[in-house]
């Protein structure tokens, strides 16, 4: 639990550090909003002109107020944060709000000014939130201490949604958007710069408050990637779902991340693979976010073994039928019990019996309930799709509000017309049954729903390949192709059969006891890219070969600095790329991939952050189409994927024993033979960082140097 | 121009058989719907117990009309259709509209029982839409004549998009959206077990009628396929885009769809062909269907070269990017012209001066505008979006729409909030502003203007591959390979040089003539799969190889039919795979992929209906990821797309030339070598259904035999 936000999200008092007489003006929302909600702690406005406001006594300074605050909430202009923060150290007031904007998101000057700030609050031991952001709003506390207009939504519904946004005007919108859904919120916190607390610091915090069982994140950066793996990692543990819009995917939208809360976006393909590691499900529209995350945090079970679905128009149930397949979520058949009980109760012309089952809309409510409670009874499934069309709005809702409640699954509903089956939506939203909209929108949510099960499942019983010692490592200049082959052979790379020869006859004394046929490759810090560089020739039958190409390399090479020729006896079967990168937010990633020249061709990859267990290794090569190969194809014999998994554990292992010097790390491919043949690491390419450099970029490195005036930021 | 369904849409008077005197019952809907919109024609309930019906009066039959009606609304048991049909035919009624279910959705008996009403129809040339759907709604001729709730939306909202559904239930449910975001309908038609109009026909109908602009088409599975294609034709050439909800595409979605409408999916590929080459724009969502069609009903212009993007919110500017950046649009940099005067409007704070831009949510109204009038005269935009948060509403929405209006492209609109911004929204909505509601749905709606738009300069432009004569054809039997090959040299594909020979001796003498390396193959008609079946060595370098190579194969295959050995000189390049199968709806397809076994393990192909033209195939080379190898990758040279172009046009030719038999041509693969050294094709395999079978599967072979009553569906 994060103490300090815990602290910060429920204050007993609350200073308003440039909140304005005048009520009409933006600044005088917070107030405004704390008044409306009856906040029950004290409100101290401090404002030197003004001896009440909006009905509070107003306080010409901090040092004036009778008590010492809890948080006070910073609406002045740029330049006098500074000054606020100070006269908070001197009164040990423990955490600050910083609406203000015009720091770290702008320019140089911007970030400077904010590294003093933030130099200032840790010497102070104050608790930042901010600066450039919209507050946070408390609902269960009723604390709406932010600038959004959300703040102002008559009720705050208090409930199980906890929802951290770098941005603070979704932050807001979040909200409201969930408000008009009657889903409930634990609280909404914005974090914007992030100075001090950090969207990792308030998953820290949702972990552990009792109240919040699912999370909406928005993010444009992580900042803090071992920090908010960390995070996660609780939430996940915890049961509580993470559902996330991470922005900041496009070149364009990557460079208003920058300028926005400061954040470097990072990639969102190391998001993407922290994210399947640990559950978080990731959603590309705020609708989505607030579909998906407000109904997990409603309806906890999870529908494993599948749902049954009833709608009545075919063209629904053939549309939901699509949704849910597409997002693997099955449709078993029903139980022989199930369909006589339908049977029972269908008329004659309702065709389809078994999943989906088609009932028509001539239904009367008795026989609707009747079908919803049969298929409840099947005892193959885990759930029940509703799936209802036409105007009989508030009638059907009610029915199927009342079988949800008694049901020991969980019975979702989702209605697809427009005003004409408002009322019934609202009726159903209102009794707290989780409904969609579209089926689309569903059958993502009950995904949602699986993927996190199965992945906390997946993470929870995890043991991760150990990283290792890491091994001495020269201070400066490329490793030797020697030293990584012998780091790799006591990692347990497999290595196919080599020898590295200084000259012609060398390698024909190597290749003869090899075995041929071989190949022959010129080493060399400068011959990263074999293939290119003409320092590979492949398939040499005889010695008579072997000497020929080694005189051949040897000559085209002349000139270009050699550790020496390294001959390789050949094997052929399925070709697997496997490497280890380095995020800069979230460190050394495994990717996995087909082999060969196509691998960087497609998107066809699997990608996670180390360290990784077997089981997982195994769950990437799952996710590889073009990998589907493995287990034999169109006459090509299964393939020995035992050995597969233990040499990529090796290139684990090798990874963690380059250390934190590592940037990147290419066994490209590992050929994969027969079951019970083995698999063979035939290239070995590592790439460090001086030991003097830092291996991590800098955030914001690629920002703009325009120096601008720093001022209040309006949202 | 469908002018039997104008008529039938257009009545000047209406009769209502099975119309009952209690208007509380769902049959009367018709009735009710037309009089509460003053429909401006005669109406005639038919029914033999009552006078008088909700304020008209009542005949007891058809035949004691005071004037032959134009159409018959029929909603009687399924029992008394035939009747009232015969009836109609006696009086020369042109047109019914049969509501009642129980037909060819059902079983073999309702089958039999369409099949029957049909031959009635067609004999007295009554035009039928139905059976088993709800009707039609012409907003501009107030002719509500459905069993919809949609019928009863205040007002009828007449415009420019057309509606065609074959579920009657989602076809209302499109109405009542489209409605709810004042987008007018100019009518709305739905088909059912279409009898006698199919939604092709009404695309016909729609391409022709001067006051829709756009069609919105929600199908199951379409049953005339030729038809269907000259329809969406007329469209494309008319200007008018089609955005299809396809449903069916799940195997339940599939069953569904035959017990629904009595249709077979059909292949969901198929149809994505006929999209692309047609300009379809296809979603999977009845959100997006209203989006995005409404959208195009309402907005004809173009954004060719990009947008430029103006947001409230820096989260918003950078969700709005992603999404853009994902879907294609450019967001070009701004005229240095534009940046500068942003840079007189903009306060220092707000950074990002350059597409998309960052205004922050302070900014005063008049400046807003003169932002959005900026962006609205940069010379590279061909349109601006709007992206607002934030709760000023009404007075933000009235400054966008007024620029919009103003302005000589389009600017779209995107609010973010929940009910906070309803006010704005509606405000829009109202003044006809096409507006958006999430960055998603807004970019997919650009994106379907500018796919609609190259895809129908494509088509009008487009020259196809002549189709060229049928060849005669063993009338039994498969074709033998000579034949084959023969065929395919006269329609110019390049086969790699080869011979077909008998013995080891004439595999060596053939490949001395052709030169070393060469493959052989084993030819026959059972010996589709040559590297399963064994029959197949490759690079064969010299003649012992060859004969050993031969007497091996022969030997393996002994008591194999075989038509001989196949001795090809070995060629290696990049390998595509091309093929010709034929769908049961929409006819041949060309098939275009990489080549090898991988190419069934990915779905990376692309697909047309034949003809097609080179550009088409150009384009389709374009959608294969895998073949971007073709263009030189990773020290590999350029290959020879022009000869790869002038191979696949012979196979095409080819598939012409097999004719109305063929079931599946597949040339895998077509090694394509450097450019200038052209591509050959080094694999043929054809198979022909016999000359006394139909290549066509009939629609609802898979039905269930169940025998049912067939009774009314309400709906």
């Amino acid at each position: 639990m994060s103490a300090r936000l815990a602290r910060l999200l429920a204050p007993r008092s609350v200073a308003l550090v440039g909140c304005p007489a005048d009520l009409s003006r933006p600044g005088a929302r917070p107030l405004l909003y704390l008044k409306q909600h009856r906040y029950p702690g004290q409100v101290y406005p401090v404002n030197p002109r003004h001896g009440e406001i909006g009905g509070f006594k107003a306080y010409p300074t901090l040092a004036d107020l009778p008590e010492r605050p809890d948080v006070v909430w910073i609406g002045v202009p740029g330049d006098q944060v500074h000054e606020v923060l100070e006269a908070m150290a001197r009164l040990a007031i423990p955490s600050a709000v910083i609406l203000t904007a015009g720091f770290a998101e702008t320019d140089e000057h911007g970030r400077r000014r904010q590294d003093g700030l933030r130099r200032l609050a840790e010497s102070a031991g104050i608790t930042v939130l901010g600066p450039n952001m919209l507050g946070f709003i408390n609902c269960w506390e009723r604390v709406p201490l932010t600038f959004s207009p959300a703040g102002g939504l008559e009720p705050l519904r208090p409930g199980a949604l906890g929802i951290a946004s770098q941005s603070g005007a979704l932050g807001g919108i979040v909200v409201n958007r969930a408000f008009d859904r009657m889903i409930g919120v634990s609280a909404m916190v914005s974090t914007g710069n992030e100075m001090g607390v950090t969207v990792s610091e308030c998953l820290e915090y949702f972990a552990e408050d009792a109240r919040t069982r699912t999370v909406a994140l928005v993010a444009e950066g992580i900042r803090d990637g071992a920090r908010f793996r960390g995070a996660v990692a609780r939430c996940t543990e915890a049961g509580k779902p993470i559902v996330a819009l991470k922005m900041g995917r496009s070149r364009a939208g990557r460079k208003n991340a920058l300028t926005h809360t400061g954040a470097l976006a990072g990639s969102a393909e190391a998001f993407g693979a922290v994210a399947r590691q640990l559950g978080i499900v990731e959603v590309d529209t705020l609708d989505d976010l607030v579909e998906t995350a407000g109904y997990l945090s409603r309806e906890a079970r999870v529908p494993r073994r599948g749902v049954a679905v009833v709608a009545t128009s075919g063209g629904a149930s053939i549309m939901t039928a699509d949704q849910l397949e597409a997002r693997g979520i099955p449709m078993p058949r029903l139980a022989p019990a199930t369909v006589e009980a339908l049977g029972r109760l269908l008329p004659d012309y309702a065709r389809t019996r078994d999943n989906p089952v088609d009932v028509t809309a001539g239904l009367s409510e008795d026989l609707f309930a009747r079908v919803l409670e049969a298929l409840v009874g099947d005892p193959g499934v885990d759930g029940v799709v509703a799936m209802v069309t036409g105007a009989r709005g508030v009638e059907r809702a009610e029915n199927v509000a009342r079988v949800a409640a008694a049901a020991p699954k969980p019975v979702v509903p989702c209605w697809l017309g427009g005003s004409l089956t408002e009322d019934g939506l609202g009726c159903l939203d209102a009794r707290q049954v989780p409904t969609f909209r579209s089926p689309r929108a569903l059958a993502s949510a009950l995904a949602a729903a699986r993927a996190f099960d199965a992945a906390r499942a997946c993470w929870i019983a995890r043991r991760p390949i150990p990283r290792g010692r890491p091994a001495p490592l020269p201070v400066t200049g490329p490793l030797p192709y020697a030293a990584l082959a012998s780091l790799a052979v006591r990692c347990a790379v497999p290595l196919v059969p080599e020898r590295l020869v200084a000259s012609p006859e060398g390698a024909v004394r190597a290749a003869r006891r090899l075995g041929f046929p071989v190949a022959l490759k010129a080493v060399g810090p400068g011959l990263a890219h074999k293939t290119e560089a003409g320092a590979l020739a492949l398939g040499l039958a005889d010695a008579r070969a072997v000497r020929a190409a080694a005189v051949l390399l040897l000559r085209r090479l002349r000139g270009v600095r050699l550790e020496g020729l390294l001959v390789q006896r050949m094997v052929t079967g399925v070709e697997v790329l496997v490497g280890v990168t380095r995020d800069a937010t979230f460190g050394p990633l495994l990717v996995v991939g087909a082999g060969g020249v196509e691998a960087e061709l497609r998107r066809d990859t699997a990608c996670r952050p180390l360290p990784v267990s077997r089981r997982e290794i195994a769950a990437m090569l799952g996710e590889v189409q073009a990998l589907r190969v493995l287990d034999g194809w169109r006459g090509s014999p299964p393939r020995d994927t035992r050995a597969l998994l233990a040499a990529i554990a090796g290139v684990v292992r090798l990874a963690g024993a380059l250390g934190e010097r590592l940037l990147s790390l290419d066994v490209n491919p590992i050929v994969v033979r027969s079951r019970g043949q083995g698999a063979f690491a035939v290239d070995l390419l590592a790439a460090l960082v001086p030991a003097d450099g830092s291996p991590r970029a800098r955030p914001c490195c690629g920002a703009p140097r325009v120096p601008a005036t720093p001022v209040r930021r309006i949202e």
